[in-house]
């Protein structure tokens, strides 16, 4: 497998979610908006994963899901139907109402600031609902799954935002919680590193 | 099961799977934005769908794939893994680069212009996309299945937005076969009804 990502983008999850499955994957740094790379993903985004039959697989809840089940050993998704049904939406939540509704607009550098400050406007009453279901629990199922990954990754973003998850205790608890498993910290330490670089 | 829908939101992609699966669910309509529909689902939105059970399951794609598999014989979902995950892939590029970042904006009355025109420069890329893919295919997968009925529901906007599905004629081509469906033409027919009411 190879896996495309941009360091700390929403790629990240899936590094996490193969250190948690102790999988191995080429890892291809690239920079999205990138003509060269339109040549892998015509969308231009990241993750792509290229499977071991050479076919390319795009969108995180996808991959997530299909990391999950390569590596069935690593628990990374319930297998049975009501908790895949519970995964799925938070899959769904994380990607639509968090990352392309608020966050995402809010970290990239061509929104325009009208457009910020309607993401800003859609966010309270979305980590409200989100923190209403993290207080008091370390995971968002039972245990942690790709959907952690992915929350957490996506939920980091909000530092270079105006959104201030201290607001939100028990999302804050959730992350400083997320931050502390080896392979978040492993993922992360590596992404900021690179990331770091890159703006130099 | 009762599905709280809006007349031609995004709910209506659950009306049409029921339809196809030939099932009854009790169908309630909701002003999202209602203080009252808040104390079914506090995020405001829809659809969403309280099980036999009395459980609350929201997300479109977490719907969808749960009314697929309630009905196994109406076949709205591949049971092998590389269809589920595909039709994964789907459900999510329509959920967020369609959905969220495109026409959910641009149908949205309380998005400001600028948000509007980010929304309108984000479609190009993502609209050439799809047409590509759904040149000289009637369905997104090898036949008709949830994701169909979402994009379907999704495309349809584009009426209400400056986006003209002419310049991708593989796409007008895809919405013209999709809408012939007896299970699309009856749920549009219900539902613009219901809308042109509410209108008056």
């Amino acid at each position: 497998m190879k896996l495309y990502f941009s360091p700390l983008a929403c790629s990240m999850a899936t590094r996490i979610s193969l250190y948690e499955a102790g999988a191995t994957a080429e890892l291809i740094e690239v920079e999205p908006s990138d003509a060269a790379y339109a040549r892998v993903n015509p969308l231009g985004q990241v993750p792509a994963l290229v499977r071991d039959d050479g076919s390319l697989l795009t969108e995180n809840a996808a991959i997530l899901q299909y990391v999950a089940d390569r590596f069935p050993e690593a628990n990374l998704a319930p297998r049975d139907a009501e908790g895949r049904t519970r995964l799925q939406q938070w899959l769904s939540f994380i990607g639509t109402e968090l990352h392309k509704v608020v966050f995402g607009v809010l970290v990239d550098k061509e929104a325009p600031p009208e457009a910020k400050k309607y993401a800003v406007e859609k966010a309270q009453r979305r980590l409200d609902w989100l923190a209403a279901h993290v207080e008091g629990r370390d995971t968002l199922l039972d245990r942690f799954s790709v959907a952690d990954a992915y929350l957490l990754t996506v939920l980091n973003w909000s530092v270079v935002t105006p959104i201030d998850l201290k607001k939100w205790p028990a999302i804050e608890r959730y992350v400083g919680k997320m931050r502390a498993r080896p392979s978040v910290a492993k993922a992360m330490g590596e992404e900021m590193t690179l990331y770091a670089r890159r703006q130099a």
